[in-house]
């Protein structure tokens, strides 16, 4: 994960973050929200609240005990300790795009993903350091079943990542499934308990209103002690033009949950381009920046997005890490206030009108102290055509058949392994079953 | 010129603030500067400063008072006075790439310049809202004579457009032919001298020299009250990879002008691209998000340039156009903090569960809510495939075809433009002669 040594960017003056809170709890109190659970009115009804068939209406004091109550930060543990991440504070952890019915390259074009699909991306993220978290229903595999899939997903992201990742949000069964297998890969309940080891994805059904089966995973979620991002479903923000309303809500949204001193998701490598070109790549930036800039703490589509949401793009995934590399590079340089660089001995030694490629402070700077592109062209242009005036998207085919080419399969214990695969069978046989 | 609602990003600490404060006055005080032009030296010798040969050095006390002279903001005039820039404060201005020795298009690839280029340039500026001043050497009119060349570029701002534009700084005597022309365009030395007319980019040969000519065109237009750029010509800035250095250094530098109160330059939409690609929008986008989140006042290069200064492209100048249209909505629309923001009654009317394509707050703002693209593809993909599955830089392409033929002549008052032309003719006259 990264550590963002710059302060975040707060859009809202005090006053208008009270403004919101109030607006907000109005809202609660007034309005209330649709909660079409049984077990979640129930828990309500037990904290005393005022309900009304599905209805529930907040107290403004009880919402604030209750946001008081969330953890700052916490951690998410990877089977690969290395990798486990921790969530809020000033960590940013970057996972793909989640859950486009379609994928593209630029051999193959348009079509339905396959399971071989998501495993190529839970590969590709496994490969590239700016991924820290392989992510949830990368792209819908559509050459399995429905009600099965999930589980060959799951499986996925445990076989060919040692990184942590985000089960499955399909229906309650699904978040059970999850939570079993993540318990198997962990060795027991009580270690994903203890420390989380799956983060869940619960859409509400703006405005106001949680179904059934949002609110099944998410009860069987909490009660294994995972966490789950509860996120408003806002066609602003999925449609396009994207980025727009995106970029000051981004900022906006981080800083109230600064406010409220709670981690927070936002962001991603957004835009509604069907491919990876220039529109793609300005509109990914017009929510990457204020996604750093806002401190945001997880970045679910931080690679991978095309078509708002449509199509997930093997280019794009390429291009998006270049865009990290490069914030990470920024984020990890910082601006570096030492007598070294300040440089006064290279100035010194240099004086007026001369030049610092050889100066002894050049010389011990040159190879770390400028960013080292990957997909940029930085070559000079009789040699950029030589080569064959690749533009970047071109360059991204290449790059993401080297990355496949040079993934690294970290392994997983053969028990373990056979354990998941026994039970994967059984479910898929009782699901299976039980449809018939 | 657009006005910066936002408070701009401090990345620096008031204590680092004061450390490179007092670095750059310690280079000033210690090592000195070489100015390399007679008037120059006897200026400072004037103001009592120490000096050998051409070498000055400058005590804090004098250079913390001249910076205190410096006025916090300034008109620049513009021909049509709706065209009149403020530089300085929250305002921020726009104007095209700056000095390419080379030109392309999708259609005819790289090439040298001509002054229809040129022209065409200043025609898509003047027809484009976001651009605010005309620019200067926009390209290199390779097919002129170089040292009569600046009289017809300047005719070219004076002719096509209608807005501010920046003299030549080829010698001396590029300036003084640069403020004859505003003299005659504005009726008269005495109303240029009043309001300036002219903006000049003079670039310090880093480090720590100015070279004759430079410092020529600097007090020729310092004398005739012509605001001045002085611009440190850092290759960090100016090579690949592009944005990098510059985006902290961008923030940094805006910050201590904040810190001096003094108006600022940076910035633009930079890249080592090639062509309009992926890699040219993240890129420019990495420099012109610390462009706006610094309030950098004034942005040479805001559209139009590739191959880190090499490359002046037509199509690049159409999507780097849209970026900035992505940026105006940004300031302009800010966050509404009314009750119509807040759109309560809309939330009360729709509820939970429904939904609010209807509501009557919907219905009020559906029509300016929302972003407009320009070239940004925003229909679905069957309807994308049809139209020809065209990447941005293909809609660029058709873009700036219909932006020349779309462009209005803000026309010249002929008596004006028949001095213009004779003066241009005679000193073509005198500067071809002299050359024999």
């Amino acid at each position: 994960m990264w550590t963002n040594p710059f302060k975040p960017y707060d859009i809202l003056s005090e006053e208008q973050v009270a403004q919101i809170h109030n607006h907000a709890m109005l809202i609660l109190q007034e309005i209330g929200v649709d909660f079409l659970h049984p077990r979640a009115i129930d828990a309500f009804r037990r904290a005393g609240l005022t309900i009304e068939d599905s209805r529930v209406r907040f107290e403004r004091a009880f919402v604030e005990e209750q946001i008081k109550k969330v953890p700052e930060t916490f951690e998410v543990q990877a089977r690969n300790s290395k990798n486990t991440v921790t969530i809020g504070g000033n960590h940013m952890v970057n996972a793909p795009v989640y859950g486009p019915p379609f994928i593209t390259d630029l051999d193959r074009g348009r079509r339905n993903p396959t399971i071989a699909d998501f495993t190529n991306f839970d590969k590709m993220a496994q490969a590239t350091p700016q991924i820290h978290c392989a992510g949830g229903t990368i792209v819908e595999p559509e050459d399995l079943p429905l009600e099965t899939r999930h589980l060959d997903m799951v499986y996925s992201h445990m076989r060919w990542t040692d990184m942590p990742f985000m089960g499955s949000v399909i229906s309650e069964e699904g978040a059970r499934d999850s939570i079993e297998m993540s318990s198997i890969l962990f060795g027991g309940r009580a270690n994903i308990e203890k420390t989380p080891a799956l983060l869940a994805l619960v859409n509400v059904n703006s405005p106001l209103r949680y179904d059934d089966r949002m609110l099944g995973a998410l009860i069987t979620y909490a009660e294994a002690n995972q966490p789950v991002i509860a996120t408003p479903f806002l066609m602003a923000g999925a449609m396009s033009p994207m980025g727009l309303a995106g970029t000051m809500g981004i900022l906006a949204s981080a800083q109230m949950a600064r406010h409220y001193r709670i981690p927070f998701r936002g962001g991603g490598a957004l835009t509604s381009s069907k491919s990876p070109d220039a529109q793609a790549a300005y509109e990914s930036m017009m929510c990457l920046w204020p996604t750093v800039m806002g401190g945001v703490h997880f970045v679910l589509h931080a690679a991978g997005w095309l078509e708002s949401a449509l199509l997930a793009s093997y280019e794009k995934f390429i291009i998006d890490v270049e865009t990290l590399r490069m914030f990470e590079w920024m984020l990890t340089k910082g601006i570096p206030f030492d007598e070294e660089g300040f440089a006064m001995d290279g100035i010194r030694e240099v004086g007026p009108g001369g030049h610092h490629l050889g100066s002894e402070h050049t010389m011990r700077h040159y190879r770390t102290g400028f960013y080292r592109p990957w997909i940029s062209s930085t070559e000079n242009y009789d040699r950029w055509q030589r080569m064959g005036s690749r533009t970047a998207d071109r360059v991204a085919n290449e790059k993401w058949k080297q990355l496949l080419a040079d993934y690294k399969d970290p392994g997983i214990d053969s028990a373990v392994d056979e354990q998941l695969k026994t039970f994967i069978e059984v479910r898929k046989d009782a699901i299976l079953h039980a449809r018939v």
